[in-house]
């Protein structure tokens, strides 16, 4: 029934967004001596806004990231915010691009139970060098044939993915935490995907989806249930 | 001869280098009025330095290159750069990331003559989101069967890009302006490579060669003779 299942990488498998909910607190204490008068609330949004404005020049990832706190800093405190506080910032960066990857309960198992039914990709966006860094460091990586580092999860990028790998949409099947870069372009593109919502997820990846997403979309809660969920799926679909 | 050939990108196809001696100028003059003291090659050789020092968290490319201009400027200044100038290296990464590519004189002709006669490949390193843009705009895209961006380029990636593709070295030739990155790690492999120096490059892609690179490593003084210089590799080798 499927030629190739895909996992995205970035809390789906492993934790991701609470490093970023720990680089926003730490950004809201280095601007608390500022005495600005904005509510974290207002922080945060402004924060979010740079992120997304800049998302055409930095695209995803950490770096990125960083960037955007630097660039937001400089606006937020009228040009106050001192070097120190921005060296800061660097050093943040390069906690976040060293922080040890921690896999989600039953992830590994999961991957390697589906591996030995299905050829298994990892599709993941962000800065390259990271990524990378991260899936060898996941212990995961033996368990996939393919992983490809994406600049953005678009229907275009898994149309491209697809067709170099001359696999029919029809017969694809995409995991992820994230409805608009792992779910609805799937299901767009005529794919099947199945979401598994994270804990913690960046606003930005919430969409309404604009109506059903059909009968080839299903939400599990958890990754332990996956294998179980893709045989029935199989066995139901081959009746 | 070949079953692959492949180019690299950056100084080898289009100009590169010179955004980043733009760069550096404008760091120069951004420092100027805080009276360091220091010369200029003094302050290059600083952000050098710190340049090498991020590669492992930051990889290579723009993003990278800016947010060690920024780390560089508070430690040259002992803390005193102010939150606009930060503010204008931050405006320097964006302009450097949306710079129109610009090919070198005759790269459009050379690769497409070459294209005719064998799949051809851009192997290039740095922000992958950028890469890709750069190779979008370059009007190359369509010459090229395979595009990858990678975070290095060393041994051990062309290994992997070979063997993904069942193309034994021997019969791979790369082409590019960088020994350490285009040629060096493509000998040692096993494969030919074409080394065409740029007027200008980044001293971390110079090596000194460890005795001659050996009878499958050419060096060619422009792109245009690149076609009939394959071509009478071929016919040579065919003899």
């Amino acid at each position: 029934m499927f030629d190739l299942i895909a996992f995205d990488a970035d809390d789906t498998l492993w934790h991701n967004e609470r490093l970023y909910r720990m680089g926003r607190e730490r950004f809201h204490h280095i601007l608390a001596k500022y005495k600005l008068g904005d509510t974290t609330e207002a922080i945060d949004e402004r924060v979010n806004q740079t992120e997304l404005q800049n998302l055409r020049y930095y695209g995803y990832g950490v770096m990125s990231f960083v960037l955007s706190l630097i660039e937001a800093s400089v606006e937020l405190t009228g040009g106050r915010i001192s070097a120190t506080d921005i060296e800061d910032l660097l050093k943040l960066s390069k906690e976040m691009l060293t922080d040890p990857v921690e896999l989600f309960p039953s992830a590994e198992q999961t991957v390697a139970r589906l591996s030995t039914g299905y050829p298994l990709m990892l599709i993941t966006k962000g800065d390259l060098l990271h990524q990378q860094a991260k899936v060898e460091q996941s212990g995961l990586r033996g368990y996939f044939r393919y992983v490809e580092v994406v600049s953005d999860k678009s229907q275009g990028t898994y149309a491209a993915i697809l067709s170099r790998r001359a696999v029919d949409p029809s017969r694809f099947l995409m995991i992820g935490n994230s409805l608009r870069s792992d779910i609805v372009p799937v299901i767009q593109l005529g794919g099947w995907a199945i979401h598994i919502p994270a804990e913690l997820s960046w606003s930005h990846e919430h969409v309404d989806a604009e109506g059903p997403l059909g009968e080839r979309c299903f939400e599990l809660g958890h990754l332990r249930d996956l294998p179980a969920f893709v045989d029935g799926l199989t066995s139901r679909h081959s009746d």
